[in-house]
């Protein structure tokens, strides 16, 4: 009889590189194992074809008058390169220092896996499940989710849920639970200054012509004032303000303070609007960064060229209340406004997407606190998170549901890098949170 | 008999591509070639040895009581890539629309073999030339002159001169004599900007971390006023500003109107330090250009990446009064003054040179004005130069002597590019002008 530490580890050796070609029969292989997983268990399952990967998708028999939970995942991982700097083959999981090492153990296949042992326990000692349970589990994460968005579209109905559980985001610290109800949205922006018609020579033409460089460089320093703030016009105009709960709280989560992101940064000092801890920056502020600049000579020595253009690259994050759209324009406008005499500009407006949040303190969030307390023997911590995970707000918005965000990846687990690792402890005590949490949303 | 242009032609064959190891030996014959030609005029002529390519140098016996003028010229080029570009062969010089074509011709074998025919004609016409000439042709000018300056020192007594003729520089415009008297300094800085210990992600860091791409934004922003003056303080303190005669023959020089350098540089309009022409910007007025600037990422799409470090490089422009290592230090203060909060600097600091300026109404320069006049058959305009020339300020400073600069090339010849070309009426007048100039100089 295989343990639960031998099943993931049969999840974790599948290669399922999503976004190599050369493992495609892989990725299908393991999304057939999921399927048998989750068939074993006596639910309906079905493999859903998509242009791309196939999607598991499992549920239990409907059971009149009891909620419906969804809880979404993903079996696709990212790519393993660099090979040399894994310490344990990616697709051949250990455990050392109790932690499971191998690629996929946080992100995502170790962390959608608890959930799925917790509903088989459950069936096990209950002999049924106590709410209606649908596992929505894509293979196409790690590549944007391509055709997620359009499965959801065409099985409204069937996915219909009260509530979602996504466990694909992180703990602050080891054993301190930690329960996720926002994210920031994003918008972002590419911008080219362009000068004169070729780069010119510095010497020969240089003090009589506008650099695209150096207008380039003021644009980009109109965009904050030197306190870190951003200058835009109307930019905080619709932020929801953080409430007093939070910055009391976040002001105790154990992983999170000043100190703890400048070691993890190694930033030499907090930075920001005034007013504002690093956590609250990050989880509750909106941003305008440079997420890129060039123009130029940038190799090894000197050429005395003076450029005939330059570009920089904008990504907005953004929190609740801010509209996406709103902010990319008047991000375009005070650039435009901004811009210096002598040279013109073009203004590619990128992807966007809306921040997410829901409130922690609803009948839902309370049942995930009290499945975490119960399973972690403390008292979860609330946060956001700085990222963006469109995917949330997309199935907000069509399947009408909030995210419950029971992250259980620690911030050394090396998610996207190599030797990406799962603790043991997390795995063990992930199961347990999900088998309290199916029984506390059933009691709603 | 070959004619003036054929001797040229056998001049523009060699492929004298000093920077290009697998023409070492064509720049040895073509230096061996020279020799042949100040031999065949009578002159006690020299090939210098160096650690790199050989020096031509030639002079008539030693007249007492008359002055010495050094003709100083260079008889390598610069490589032919891209070939496919050239409408004839670079080393099969033809003449077409009334110009010689091929690589050379303006970059510098022209211009300085109309100084050598010139001297050619005067032995032949006078029997001997009218004062003491002595020709330096070097292999080095198109790889920066590693040789020169301690050829220069160890041949101080050699080459004692009290004048020196350059046609290495432009003619405005078509048949319009230009004597250059000025050429900018430079002085270069390299920039490195650093924030975090490594890339971070945006979404998941940004907004409590400085990011380097805008900290290195905000400093170049802070280099100059928005109109374009220059904000480092204490930058214009030494400069020795325009006279007034200078500032009414600028406006009169045909091709150099502010329309002028818009049409060349394709800069929508006019820019720089109010009060000030275009051309008064680039032959009178210093400098700070951002010759590169890079951080980030720069490639196709998005990458939401916070940059662990930025970098610039920055080169000065200088004018007479100006020095490089002080103008170096105030640039290097500002930016350490302007250093944004949450990031580390790393300032380098580069070459330098000094401006160069002569009087064009002392005794020389009128002497160079009436060679001029009489060979193009109009009063030529005095003009300085946007671009540095380091050997001219080296020859100064070693051999104390002043450069007059002949220029002979026009807007369009392409020097450094293909389809170089060297206008025939200027390869005619241009020893017209050097006959002239000798007789000149020898009434001092």
């Amino acid at each position: 009889m295989p343990t639960d530490l031998d099943r993931l580890f049969e999840h974790l050796r599948f290669p399922s590189i999503s976004t190599d070609s050369r493992h495609v029969a892989d990725v299908r292989a393991n999304a057939e194992w999921l399927k048998g997983q989750f068939l074993a268990m006596g639910l309906q399952t079905e493999l859903h074809e998509t242009p791309g990967h196939p999607l598991v998708v499992a549920r239990n028999e409907q059971i009149a008058g009891r909620p419906t939970v969804l809880i979404y995942g993903h079996y696709d991982v990212q790519p393993v390169d660099p090979l040399e700097l894994w310490e344990s083959a990616p697709f051949e999981p250990e455990v050392r220092d109790g932690k499971i090492w191998g690629r996929g153990g946080a992100d995502n296949k170790g962390q959608h896996f608890v959930h799925l042992l917790g509903a088989e326990k459950t069936i096990q000692e209950e002999g049924q499940l106590p709410l209606n349970v649908i596992f929505l589990i894509e293979g196409e994460e790690e590549i944007g989710s391509p055709n997620l968005v359009p499965f959801l579209k065409e099985h409204v109905d069937d996915l219909a849920c009260d509530i979602i559980a996504v466990s694909d985001t992180g703990m602050v610290a080891p054993s301190v639970p930690t329960l996720g109800y926002g994210l920031r949205g994003i918008t972002c922006l590419e911008v080219t200054v362009k000068g004169p018609s070729g780069d010119l020579h510095s010497g020969v033409y240089g003090g009589c012509v506008a650099n695209p460089a150096t207008a380039a460089a003021r644009m980009i320093a109109s965009l904050h004032h030197a306190d870190g703030k951003i200058a835009v016009e109307g930019f905080y105009d619709d932020v929801i303000a953080l409430e007093d709960w939070e910055r009391e709280m976040w002001a105790q989560v154990p992983g999170a303070t000043n100190q703890d992101f400048l070691a993890t940064t190694g930033s030499p000092v907090p930075f920001g609007e005034p007013g504002y801890s690093m956590a609250e920056q990050l989880w509750a502020r909106p941003t305008v960064e440079v997420n890129g600049m060039g123009g130029g000579y940038q190799g090894e020595g000197s050429k005395t060229v003076l450029p005939a253009e330059a570009m920089f690259k904008l990504s907005c994050r953004l929190v609740p209340g801010q509209d996406p759209d709103k902010v990319q324009q008047q991000v375009e406008d005070h650039l435009r406004k901004h811009l210096p005499t002598g040279v013109t500009v073009e203004i590619y407006k990128g992807h966007s997407g809306k921040a997410y949040h829901n409130d922690p303190h609803s009948i839902y969030g309370k049942a995930a606190q009290a499945a975490l307390a119960k399973s972690f023997g403390r008292e979860p911590v609330l946060i956001r998170e700085g990222g963006s995970i469109p995917i949330i707000q997309d199935m907000k918005e069509i399947l009408g549901a909030d995210s419950l965000m029971l992250g259980l990846a620690l911030p050394d687990c090396q998610i996207h890098a190599p030797n990406e690792n799962f603790a043991v402890e997390n795995f063990e005590k992930g199961i347990e949170m999900s088998r309290e949490l199916l029984k506390e949303l059933s009691k709603i």
